[in-house]
Formats: structure tokens, C-alpha cells, sequence
């Protein structure tokens, strides 16, 4: 038997999201699919995260237990093969929107979910005033100007470890606890119209990047002010935090499963990590 | 009555081309919707160039002659309302994939096709051997090195006035003549995995971009030679050219009315506009 870990880079667009729901086309599924063929067998696999409809992922990672003849190593261009003529004729552009970039070996305990202490998240913005036919499935098209001086303002309270319910979406299971740490969040200009929000943490509530996004267009565009979000954070409520900004724009960068790892992606000058590790 | 000439921009992904068919969806069915709403009568619009299912546009040309309320300026903000959210069921994810850029008053009889007098295509190529789920339908995606520096040899025997009949698919109407004139071609870094083919023309035969760029990729693998463009096009025999590079990659970034904006569009060095010019 064997254990393998997967890295999986997709398009979000023609997806339900990661997860398997009936009569629909789900990432999870089509990688099953095709592992299935290649390993002789039905395939089941463990994802990290549960992405949703649109949400793009360069780094979703995900395990699956068996026993098979092919090498692991050769598994990504088995599998890419099959994804890349899988997608059916009513998606028929999307062939190919899957990809496997990586197969290893792991520990039989290994799990990519459970095993996971850290995510990176990406989210893209741009403020350009002229439409783009190429970027509406792939950035939050805001089409005006924002004030990035108070978002980047705005981030500094997101860092630490708190309760941050006020920015989870109604709908998802409650969690055990609503209290996250969040490691690093920073702006990073990605071309002359787009910037990037980029959030590290050791784990996210139901829609709560997308929220965070959504508030900080929110002060971006002068509706709320940076020092607004100390009290958005305490109210604990949903209704206190900003819209829901577009799945299109979010993109799962990576997970991390060790803490050199972790402590590695952490851009230099967020204290937070040692800080809040050396507490536990 | 106005005529107007529209600047319009499209993710070719999703449409069957440009150019109307029965049952199925086009750019020109798209913008000539909306442009019927706003203009509150039926409106039938000229593009420059047929582009076929897949290829894209930044710079595709149309215009149409009609009384209209609406000033010629508020026209692309009204149709992109309008186009950002036609793409109905059976394209959830097309919804603003054709954008008007821009919206001018010309002359009564200036005709978008007949008074082109050049155009710039561009074709993106990908090397990476690492798949991009996010590129597949906006690049060709070789998967594999190519010898760059062949191909750019072999793409200064392109330019000059020449029978280019090696170059055209067959199943096209036969044109007139098949004597074109190419400006200027060259190759562009775009950024570190992608190189662009830029070539500017008087016209291009049907499917002529996408087998040069066939042609040259052929070249830049090994299989053909630099020094064989000359034979190539001198065989006049579509077979003696390389296969037909993927729509995806392809698209039209400039149609040029004028000669002036034709001349500032020649890369610096090229001389051939001049001559072919100066030689009329």
C-alpha cells in the first residue's frame, strides 16, 4: 500500500467547486476519474480544502491510499493525459482545466486535510476602468480606483490569533471553534492594474478570505475607514464586516504541512508566526 | 444618420467565431444584440476580419450606419451592460467575454473591412513543460523547448510581398489573388515561459497566421530548417508548410486604417513598409 500526495493546480471556472456533489463537475471527481483509470481501481481522495464554485487553486494538495503498478513519479502526466480530453462535450472548452503538478510519496498516517497547519491564499483585484474579456473569471473587476493605502492600513489588525466570526459566511457547518490565527497579510502588485491580496493562516472559516476582501474594498472605496476594523473584528457579527467579494478573484497558492515550511513562507518583517508559535 | 466604427475586444473561448452562424453563439449576434437595444432598432454591424471559433480579439474593428438617440460615446458603456450579462444558461461563465472598447463617428461611407489597409495578429506560445490549467485556451502549450533562434531566422524570409498560397487552408472562399504583403514579424518575450509572434500585413490568407506559426514551430523542433522558407513559399503547396498552429493562440490585436498609424505600428528597422510602398 501506498500513500501519495498530490499537488493540483485548476481553473475554477467550469467547476462546482473541490468537492463531489451529484450531477455535477466537481475537481475532486474529474481526479478521481482519472486516477482510476491509471491505478486500475476506484480511487478516493482526500483534498485539503473544500474550494467553491470559481475558486481557483495553484496549490490545492490532496491524498489517496492503494495499491498500484504505475511509478508515483510518473502519475501527474498519466493523470493529465486523461484530464486533458475529460471534460465532456457540455464543457467542451474546459478540457484540461485540472492538472496534477506533483506526486510523492508520504507516511501511511499521512493526511492531507488533517495534516495541514498552514494555507496561502491569493486574491485578484483590478482596478482598471477598461473592461478585460480575458480577466472576468479570473480577477474581482472593480472598475474604479481604490484607496490601497487604507487597505494596506486595514491589514494590520487581520494579524494575530482571534475570534474571527464576523467574517464568516451562514451556511457552512459550525466549527468547533471560530478563533483562527492569521500569520501574514499583505498587498503585492501583480501588474500595472492588478494588485494581490495574499493571506497566510492556519486555517479559514467558511468564505472568510472572501469577506476580509470584501471589507477592505469596503474601505478601499471609502464606505468604511481602516480603523473600523478593531470593532468589526470584537463585534463578532457578520453583518458588521463588509460584501462578500466574487469567488472568481480567490486562488488556493499553497498548503503547508510542516513548519520550516510554514515559518518559510511567512514574508520577512511578520513577527506574528514565532510569536504566536512560541505561545502555544 | 451615423456611421460608427467600434474597437472591440473578445475571449474568442466561447464563441463559434465572428461571423453569425444558425444555432450557435458569435461575437457579431452578441454585440449586434445589444447594440439593437440600445439603438432601439436592428442593427447589422461590418467587422474587418471573420475570426474563426477560439481565436481571440483586442482590437477586432466593426461598424454600422443607423439614427440613433444615444450619443456615439455612451454606446460601449450601454452595450457592455447589456453584453456582461447576455451570455444566458448555456454559457454561465461566458458573460462579458466580447467588450466594446471604444465607440467613434466616421465618415457615411467608410466601411470596416474595405478601408482596413493592414492588421496586427499576435500568437502566444507557451514552452513551459509544466501544464497551466489557466493558459489552455490562451496559448499554444508545446510542453517542450523550442530553438528560438531558428525560428527567428526563418522569419525574416516572411516578410515582403509574396505569393503566400503555401500558407492557406483550403475550404476558404478562393480569394482573389493570394499575393500578400507581410510588413513585419517578429517574436516578443512576454514573459518567462511565453513568447509571442507578432506580424503585420495588407491582408492575410485564410488560417495564414496559424500555419506560419505551424511552420515556424516545425522549424523551432527540429523538423524543418530556417533556410526552408524560401522553398516553402515558393512551392505555393499548402502541404510543403507545417501543420496548423491551435486557434487559442491566436489573436487580433490591431486593424489599421491609415497609413501614418500603419507606418508608427512597423517595428523600428523595418524597412519593407517603405519599400513596398514607395514602390506602388
Amino acid at each position: 500500500m501506498k500513500n501519495v500526495l498530490l499537488t493540483i493546480a485548476y481553473d475554477g471556472t467550469n467547476f462546482c467547486g473541490w468537492q463531489r456533489q451529484p450531477e455535477q463537475r466537481s475537481v475532486q471527481e474529474e481526479v478521481e476519474k482519472a486516477l482510476s483509470v491509471i491505478c486500475a481501481q476506484p480511487i478516493r481522495i482526500n483534498g485539503t480544502s473544500r474550494t467553491d464554485a470559481g475558486v481557483h487553486a495553484h496549490g490545492q494538495r490532496a491524498n489517496f491510499i492503494a495499491e498500484f503498478g504505475i511509478p508515483v513519479e510518473k502519475i501527474p502526466a498519466a493523470a493529465n493525459g486523461i484530464l486533458a480530453g475529460a471534460a465532456g462535450r457540455k464543457y467542451r472548452n474546459a478540457a484540461g482545466d485540472a492538472v496534477i503538478l506533483a506526486a510523492e510519496e508520504v507516511p501511511l498516517d499521512f493526511h492531507a486535510r488533517y495534516n495541514a497547519i498552514g494555507k496561502k491564499y491569493l486574491y485578484k483585484i483590478c482596478c482598471s476602468r477598461k473592461p478585460d474579456p480575458f480577466q472576468r473569471n479570473y480577477v474581482y473587476q472593480i472598475g474604479k480606483a481604490l484607496d490601497l493605502d487604507a487597505m494596506e492600513q486595514a491589514t494590520k489588525f487581520l494579524i494575530g490569533t482571534r475570534d474571527f466570526r464576523c467574517f464568516m459566511a451562514a451556511g457552512g457547518k459550525e466549527p468547533e471553534t471560530t478563533v483562527r490565527t492569521v500569520y501574514s497579510a499583505r498587498f503585492l502588485r501583480l501588474d500595472e492594474r492588478t494588485v494581490g491580496f495574499e493571506i497566510i493562516g492556519d486555517g479559514f472559516l467558511y468564505n472568510m478570505v472572501r469577506i476580509i476582501v470584501g471589507t477592505l474594498v469596503d474601505i478601499g472605496q471609502g464606505r468604511k475607514k481602516p480603523d473600523d476594523m478593531p470593532d468589526i473584528i470584537e463585534s463578532r457579527d457578520r453583518k458588521a464586516a463588509g460584501h462578500t467579494a466574487p469567488a472568481q478573484g480567490l486562488y488556493l497558492s499553497e498548503v503547508y504541512f510542516d513548519k520550516t515550511k510554514l515559518s518559510e513562507g511567512i514574508p520577512a518583517g511578520e513577527e506574528i508566526f514565532r510569536k504566536t508559535r512560541s505561545g502555544e
